[in-house]
Formats: structure tokens, sequence, C-alpha cells
């Protein structure tokens, strides 16, 4: 199976508090990963089996939060847990301080740091988000967050729920992997090369790239209702967790301001298609997300106050894409609401639209 | 003649480059002044003589914009000249280095604290603009922004141009100046509050009380087309440079985003009936506008990149004001073209609206 951003797919970002852009450069991703994969056949030493393995998350992070989405939608909640990390960070990255007594209930760690070095006691890359970890060893298994994805809907197959979507469907791969390498290198890790460029050269290049793609994709999403085929895939998840971030974050604190998503018909319409789509919105977490970027990122918003705005009363508006025809779930069914562990308070979602008279 | 904004009017914050933000504590604007007058009387010992003064401005600057609109307005270009600032500070604040060899043509110095020195020696409060200079003596006669606008309509009179709006008419002064209070408070210097806001409580209450005069200046101004009588007044230009200010600037660099100014119907209407007025748009300089406050204010934008964003090609789009009545310069005429030597290039103002099919 290919590994769709294996040429620049690395998170560090995410792990050294507060240093973010390097002056005079451009935001190059750091690509090394954990790559071990669990699998069907265990040929990496880490079988597919339930219970077994704990996804270790923050709501906030893009990344991360296209393995929630992925994995409500498909149903593995019951074969894999979830462990939720706060939104920000201490100097050692991500930690459990929303649980009780800022520990994991089930791998009793304090922050995810500790299950790196449970597997390397040497380990000098980035402490990220998603992280798979094998409960009975603590251990990482792998942070390669596009494998994972990829991974659930392949490798976890005999543990889906009934009326799973096909999120990687063997005859669209060729074209899913293609949109998700332009939508990666152009927009989900080009919101980063806005925001942390380190010349205002590097950073008009790295604007004019994004929005030439943004204009691309909402090109080809003004003809259909998902990026590919007429159901929800892989690349729709892909897309989506970005676009929930570029009102609140990115427009403003990385400087993707040629317009809000808001004023991108047929992107805002197409984002809150996904919103409203049982696995989107119900695992976005606004506040979380806000928290993070502008608390982090400390050597561009160095106050670290965190915007009280955009109003997102919108998202739950009307998005009318239904006239496109598409089968959200193809031949599935939506999954059914969240466990209540699992849940996004309502006040950190977007405020449910008034009942139109 | 009252002081409309003499309780909170100072401007310190143009005179300490990259140290707005104070840790902790609410934004609160410096109210110091030179307030010498310069009247039809010469009371202070400063009377109104054409070429005599000279009015100092930067363009990026929303109190110097106001001077800029109004004596455009009423035709004081030749009685009043004017020198202008670059957009960015050195540590000695304002600069005349977009003038050849960085020296004012006129004053012959290189940086606008040279005049207030020359005035006194030992001046310590802040160095600002709009300045009104006399040019024999290479004094600043006074920096009292509020005041300035003000005799500009009231003082110079004998040297308005014909078809001079009433900008500040004795019976509806008392209503201008309640309008200008809240106007000045709330919004004005409200956003200022919610930039430089050293803690998160601080900037809430800034943000909560910017957004609800915004909502009811928008009330007022959704039933008249003006914010006092039926013509434009000294109220609408106060209004109006923050207003064109707010997407290019306030909107992410002060985290005044629960919406843009673009997503207020209202305002955005208001405000673009007022760019497409002689002297308003052709005064406003987008280019200079972001450059000044992305450069300048490091403590909140340490990379100094300036956004490419926003587009700003709805400025010049159909407004549809003009069916709530009103006359914009009331007995008056628009003013002339601006002088060749006073015009924002075309690069640095928003782009002409596409023709309507």
């Amino acid at each position: 199976m290919s590994t769709q951003e294996s040429d620049a797919s690395g998170n560090s970002t995410w792990t050294t508090p507060g240093k973010y852009v390097e002056p005079g450069s451009d935001f190059v991703r750091d690509t090394n990963y954990i790559e071990t994969r669990i699998t069907r056949d265990g040929s990496d030493g880490y079988p597919v089996e339930p219970g077994r393995y704990r996804l270790v998350v923050a709501r906030a992070c893009p990344w991360a939060n296209r393995t929630i989405i992925v994995r409500r939608l498909l149903g593995l909640e019951d074969a894999i847990s979830m462990g939720l990390c706060g939104p920000t960070h201490d100097a050692d990255s991500w930690t459990f301080d929303l649980d009780p007594g800022g520990v994991d209930p089930v791998l009793q760690i304090p922050r995810i740091k500790d299950a790196y070095l449970a597997r390397f006691p040497d380990y000098e890359k980035g402490i990220t988000v998603p992280a798979m970890v094998d409960v009975p060893t603590g251990q990482v298994v792998t942070n390669n967050f596009p494998q994972i994805t990829i991974d659930f809907s392949t490798e976890w197959t005999e543990y889906h729920r009934d009326g799973a979507p096909a999120l990687y469907p063997e005859h669209l791969r060729a074209e899913i992997d293609e949109v998700n390498h332009g939508v990666f290198t152009e927009i989900n890790n080009g919101v980063y090369r806005c925001g942390f460029a380190g010349s205002q050269q590097s950073y008009e290049r790295a604007y004019a790239r994004l929005f030439t793609h943004l204009d691309v994709i909402s090109e080809r999403l003004s003809r259909q209702r998902y990026l590919v085929g007429d159901t929800i895939t892989e690349a729709d998840v892909r897309l989506f967790t970005t676009l929930a971030r570029f009102d609140p974050v990115y427009h403003g604190h990385f400087k993707c301001n040629r317009s809000k998503l808001s004023e991108m018909p047929v992107l805002w319409a197409y984002a809150r298609d996904l919103y409203q789509t049982p696995g989107f919105g119900d695992t976005t977490d606004f506040t979380q997300i806000k928290q993070h970027y502008y608390m982090v990122h400390t050597d561009i918003n160095p106050t670290g106050i965190v915007p009280q705005g955009p109003d997102l009363s919108g998202w739950n508006t009307p998005h009318h894409r239904e006239e496109l025809g598409g089968r959200p779930f193809g031949d599935g069914t939506p999954p059914p609401p969240p466990p209540a562990a699992e849940q996004v308070s309502p006040r950190d979602a977007a405020p449910v639209a008034a009942d139109p008279l």
C-alpha cells in the first residue's frame, strides 16, 4: 500500500513548544516517523487484535482528527480505544492533562512521550499525535498518520461495524492517492507553510500555492459532491480537518487570509455538508483547536491570547450539496452517535442553527 | 469647542517600536498632547495663515487619515501643505523615508521627532502623527488630532474651497460629539484595546465592548445613510478610518474576529459608500496600512510578515446606500481629484470592480 505522503509527512512542529519559525527559511515539515504497521498478518510484529491498541490523539490536531473521524465512521471504537491529550503542550509535548490526575487511565502515563521512550529509550524524533500504542507493553507502535487511517480501512476490516463505508475502495485508490497528494502538499501542509514562513518572500510563495490549489479543489467540488467518486472517502476526511480549522485558526494565525472559508462558497458548502455528517462535526472541538494553535505557537503569537471569534453558527446552516447527488455512505450507513465519553461538549462545537421559520 | 476625546485620546502607542502589550494589563491610551491650537484669532500664538503650516501625516495611521480626508473634503490643500511619513517606524518614531534623501522637502528634517524637539527640546511625550508644524520655525504646533479636524472645519473657513461641505455644523454638534464619543471609546480605540490586551480576560472584555458597539452603530446605520443628519459629517470621517482598517488589520492582527467588516452587511455597505466618495477611498492606502501594523508591532507579530490578503475587490462594488436618501455633501459638492503628488497609487488602493454585465 502506498503511503501517499511519504515525501513530506513529518510532524515535528508539534514537538518543540514555542519555536516554529526558522528566520529566512521556508517551513519544511520533518518527515521522520515510526513506520511500523499494525496489520492483519502481523508482519511487523503487531497483528490486528481488538482491545490491544490505544489510539492517542488530541482533538486540536488536524492529523489526529483524521484518525478520530475514520475510527468513528468505521465503528472501530470497541476494537481500538482512544486516549485524549489536551490542546496545549508543555516542554515534553502532548500530555494527558484532561484526564483525572493528568494520567491516561489505560496507559497510566502523564505524557505520550513516555510511550515513545518505552519503545525507543533514545528516541529523538518528533513526539506526535496521532500515535497507536500497544497497551500490554506501553510502547508506541506507529505515529505514521497517513498510514494509520489507511490501515483502519484495509487491515481492520474484520472489526468494522455493519454498514461501515468504504473509505479507500480498491477501484478508487489511484485517484484518492493523487488527490490526497495535492491536498497534502498544497493545503494540509500549505497552511503551515504560510504560518511558519521565515521570510516575507517565503510566505508570499506559500500563500500563492495555497490559494491556487484551493481554487483548483473548489472548481472540482463545484461539479461533484465529494472529492472522489460519489461517496465520502479518505480524501474528504483529509481535506475536512484543514477546512474546519481555516477560519478559526489559519485565516488569522497563519495569515491565510485572501478570504475566509465562509467566503469561498463551494468549499464552505462542502465543508458544512461534511460537518453535518455524523463523524465529522461531532469530532470537531473548535475550542481546543483555537487553544492549541494560539497558545502553543508562542513565536507567532507571543501573548498566547486566544481569539473569541469567529462566529461559528454558520456551520449548521443548510448547504444544499445534496442537489449534486452523491451517497455519503455509499451502500453503508451513517455511524450512530459517539459514546458518551467521547462526545465533544456542545460548548466546543458550532452552535446549532436557529430553526428556519 | 469641546475636545470630544480628551478623556482618552493619547496616541503614544505609535512611539515605542515593538512594545505595545503590557502583560496582565488592559491597553490604556496615553492622553498627553500638545494642545496648542491654530485659530482665526491667534489666541495661542498661531493664527490661521495660508502657506504657514504643514500637516505631517502617515497614510497608515487612522488618526492621521482623518486629517487627510477632512483637508481634502474642505479643499485646504493650497492653504495647508502635507508631509508624508512612511508606514513604518524606526526607534525615533515616524520618518520621512518615502521622500528623496529621506528628508521632508519643506521642513528639511528626516523625522517628525525633530519638529517636536524644535518646539520642546526636552519633549518626552508621544511622537505622533498627525502633527501641524509651523514651517518658519520648524516647530510642532499641535498633535491633538481630534481638535485638528474640528479646527479645519471651524477656524479655516476662509480658505475652504467653493462647495466645501459642512462637516461640523453648529446645529448638529451636540449629536456629532455624542456619537464621536462612543465611536472613539468603543470602536476607534476599542480595536486597540483588543489587540494590545495584556491578558485573556482583558481581551475578552475588549472584544465584547467592540462588537456590542459595532452592533449599536450598525442598527443606527440600517435606518440612515450617515451617522448624523443626512450628510457626511466629522462623525463619518472618524468611523470610516477604523472600518477601512478592519479586515486588512484589526480582524487578524488585533483578533477582532467575530466577523469581518465584509460580513456585517450594514457596516460594509456604509463603509463602501464612503470609500467610493471622493476624499475617502482616494486617501486610503491599504498597502501602507498593512505594512504599518504588521511590521511595527513586533510584540504581537514578531516575524514582521505582512499578510497578502484580504481580497479588497469588494470595496468598489455597488452599495445601494443611496436608497436610504441622504445628500453626501449637503448643499456643497464633491472635491475634485487629489493633486497628482498626493494620489494613492492604484496598486495600494482597492482594485476597481469588474464591470457588471
